[in-house]
């Protein structure tokens, strides 16, 4: 079978340890992977970081600090949550870890990958999991479910380069099939979009908003749109969205 | 196909930083692994390791500090090392850890399993590896092939539950089945009987003799003896070893 290669990035989502940061890094370099971002409320402080990211000098130089989740995804084709499952009640699928090459090839993922892994104390949050595509789970022992950091990402990418999913460098035609499909940026500003219509529509009710709309980003992400289709998508919302600020007068 | 079931037990050997004893022990509850051993020169700081081993207080509390790696061995049935394979020259074959489980079904391995991790700067010595049945390997980048200690426990024992291999709990006959495989500490004593004749018999060279050993303790477990087979094979030799103190009287 033609195995799916992509292009990953591990995002790391407000990690509260500098030396986890550093292992993380170390890991991405052990198994040849060179893109990191942290999401944080505030510079992260690199020099403690380097102490441990032995050998990892150039996922660290390349490392980024970003404020919001959707700076470190926005360019992504597939964004993948990790999460224990233990913390809160998901609704939504936990996939084992080693299931996840099989089912990446069965949705036929291409472009550009985003691992995301939360904080050491809470993990990811109910608005990191909403941008998620998928949500996979290491499969840990009930009894003492919870990873160090660095050592989840250190397993989480050796899963990863066992089941040839690391594409060694770009592709050739890597920009055009990312033109194909809709990135998280571009169905990011969809959502805003479907938001504000909501809102002039008055859908959204104050107790229900936030739920409401963690739901809807999970069904756009669900329609897995197309760039094209995301286009379209986003005409026709931009055109209810104008005739709701420009309302006719009334029957004429 | 019936999966191969172990008791595995960890076992670190010269370590230098407690906060990896501690993470070690983190990854082994986080896959439901029990056994650790530390080979250390003095007793490792507990105290330090224990912050980093959250949730990890039964596998701590349990873990046991001795000398030499043969008191960390003794008991088992097949010593497998880890090694990148890049600081030396090594004259055996390396396994990819991911083809670990089929290299242990096609032994048919059984009984006690001990899973060897090096100190941080140098790893397994020449001495340790003798010890070994098999040298796995995780397949990490040529560019940044060293791993973080605690990173590399945590992709081992992933590895060892992704693919079967950890027992549960010890199986009824556990005690019988260990009867019919020789363990380390009993080749151990085997090979020390055998030193003292080849010793004896003139046979070891004071350049080659070191590395002699090495090769006689690998070939030694090549032999894959059962019990009873060291037993026979210590019985020669100890009667070698008589008839060479008490030798008869020339041409009688």
């Amino acid at each position: 079978m033609n195995p799916t290669k992509l292009n990953w990035r591990v995002v790391l989502v407000r990690p509260r340890n500098p030396l986890n940061i550093g292992a993380a890094a170390r890991s991405l370099a052990n198994f040849g992977l060179k893109e990191m971002a942290v999401v944080a409320p505030f510079e992260p402080t690199w020099k403690e970081a380097r102490t441990s990211a032995v050998g990892a000098g150039t996922v660290m130089a390349h490392a980024r600090s970003v404020p919001d989740l959707i700076d470190a995804i926005g360019d992504s084709t597939v964004v993948i949550g990790t999460t224990t499952g233990a913390r809160r009640k998901l609704d939504r699928d936990l996939l084992p870890l080693p299931e996840l090459a099989a089912e990446l090839r069965r949705r036929r993922a291409r472009g550009s990958a985003a691992l995301l892994f939360g904080s050491e104390k809470t993990g990811l949050g109910n608005d990191d999991l909403s941008h998620c595509h998928l949500l996979v789970r290491i499969p840990t022992s009930s009894d003492c479910p919870s990873m160090n950091l660095g050592q989840a990402v250190a397993v989480c990418v050796y899963e990863l380069e066992r089941a040839g999913l690391v594409e060694a460098k770009k592709t050739p035609n890597s920009t055009s099939r990312r033109l194909e499909i809709a990135t998280a940026q571009s169905l990011e500003h969809l959502f805003e979009r479907a938001e504000h219509v909501l809102e002039m529509s008055g859908y959204l009710q104050p107790l229900s908003r936030e739920a409401m709309l963690l739901k809807l980003r999970q069904h756009l992400l669900d329609l897995k749109l197309s760039s094209r289709g995301a286009r379209i998508l986003g005409g026709v919302l931009a055109q209810v969205e104008w005739k709701l600020q420009n309302p006719s007068p009334a029957n004429c």
